[in-house]
């Protein structure tokens, strides 16, 4: 039986966010068919499903109940109370989220699991899901092996993890991503105060990136920092005098990476 | 006059680390030759001088005083003392040095400038110089044309930067690059404690690295602290208990990330 017959009776994706967008699309693309959106916001349902040709609502009474998968992509804190309201169904139940453990289902569904894609989603920008790794948990092994399938014909990278696991990949995945973003913001803050084209420091954000996937980062550090260069940090920190905000985060994390790369060589 | 023949008595390098080796490399490239390599390590300039067919010494008196260029090439702290320490030369003296003022000259030198690159480099890693940044910096207005073509013959982006705008740039460069890096080495720190692989997380960063080239990274942002997500960054915060600074890294940048991101909103 190929893959795509064993979710036939289709699959309903409650959420129409960042991740429902680009999971739904890819869902679409490799041969599956959705059978509908829900989302609070009609509008939002109604945008997502017509491009994935699928019935939506915004009454999640008003879902099917015949359909093979439901998968759950809302915003971590919401998942818990769709849990509460989503009627029994007969098709497995899984939520996309890093941070949930897959005991939010316990009680109430018995075929369950996570369905986790570690990436960062924007609406507006595409994502080549066939390079997104997914992260898988379910159950039972027999809902795992359906589960991977149909993350492997979505993507060359699929992962059995736990829930366990997949929390410390959650918060691994805030530091290497929205912490790291946020030092491009506040550079682009600095620079835009100064007058400096933010274009100037893509190739270095660029190579910084490339390096820590190349090598080890904690081998790729370079700067005053790591080599304790107290007069450029005290100027530096002179210079952000009036932000207190970034002034701490700069003193903080000096020291932390001048800890962590002499406690490690 | 081409290029090559305006430094027709050649370059000498001051210093033999990261900036120096990779800049002497692209000049030797380029069609420059250097005259000599000085680095208080006698077995470092050694080292360099073999690959760039240069005389090299460990002694800053034997350095030859009849070269067109002087590159001090070495930590920024340094810079001072070596400029102290050095003759009066024909030649144009610069350094390369993101945090120091062009005025580190001002009594000794005229004819002097600032040569930065703006990157990121390890010396056992490869750089294509032509896609970095060049910042220039000069005396006057000839030797900055100077410069800015010597600059230019290494690199497809050249700039001609202040020392004001320069030091913001560097300081920038400090959250762009080592900060940012620093949020790589804490995630992979977190997986190596739970032993899931890093790799996981390789696609992430390069996506974040690649929103933040193509739209701006305040518009870029994801993730629990964006949202306010408490009960996430609850839990991520007991996770980090036993970690006291990745906690206080991770409370102030949470916190900053949302201010920021709603402060411009």
């Amino acid at each position: 039986m190929s893959i795509e017959n064993q979710f036939q009776n289709g699959i309903v994706v409650l959420g129409a966010g960042n991740v429902a967008t680009h999971l739904s699309i890819a869902l679409k693309k490799a041969g599956y068919a959705i059978k509908c959106v829900y989302s609070k916001t009609i509008k939002a349902a109604k945008e997502l499903a017509l491009q994935v040709e699928s019935h939506y609502t915004d009454d999640i009474n008003h879902i099917p109940a015949d359909a093979d998968l439901y998968i759950i992509a809302v915003k971590d804190e919401t998942i818990q109370m769709i849990v509460e309201n989503l009627k029994l169904v007969c098709g497995i139940v899984v939520h996309t989220a890093g941070s949930i453990s897959i005991d939010v289902f316990k009680e109430k569904f018995q075929n369950c699991g996570v369905f986790y894609p570690l990436q960062t989603f924007s609406r507006s920008r595409k994502i080549d899901f066939g390079e997104v790794p997914i992260c898988i948990e379910a159950s039972n092994e027999e809902l795992e092996n359906k589960l991977f399938n149909l993350a492997s014909s979505l993507s060359k990278s699929v992962f059995k993890i736990d829930s366990e696991k997949r929390k410390s990949l959650h918060l691994a995945a805030v530091f290497a991503c929205n912490f790291s973003n946020h030092m491009y913001s506040i550079a682009h803050e600095i620079l835009n105060q100064s007058g400096v084209s933010f274009n100037l420091i893509k190739p270095l954000i660029k190579e910084t990136a490339q390096k820590a996937i190349d090598q080890e980062p904690l081998k790729a550090q370079t700067g005053p920092a790591v080599r304790n260069d107290e007069n450029v940090i005290l100027k530096h920190l002179e210079m952000l005098k009036n932000s207190s905000d970034y002034e701490k985060i700069y003193r903080f994390v000096s020291k932390s990476i001048y800890k962590l790369n002499n406690q490690e060589e």
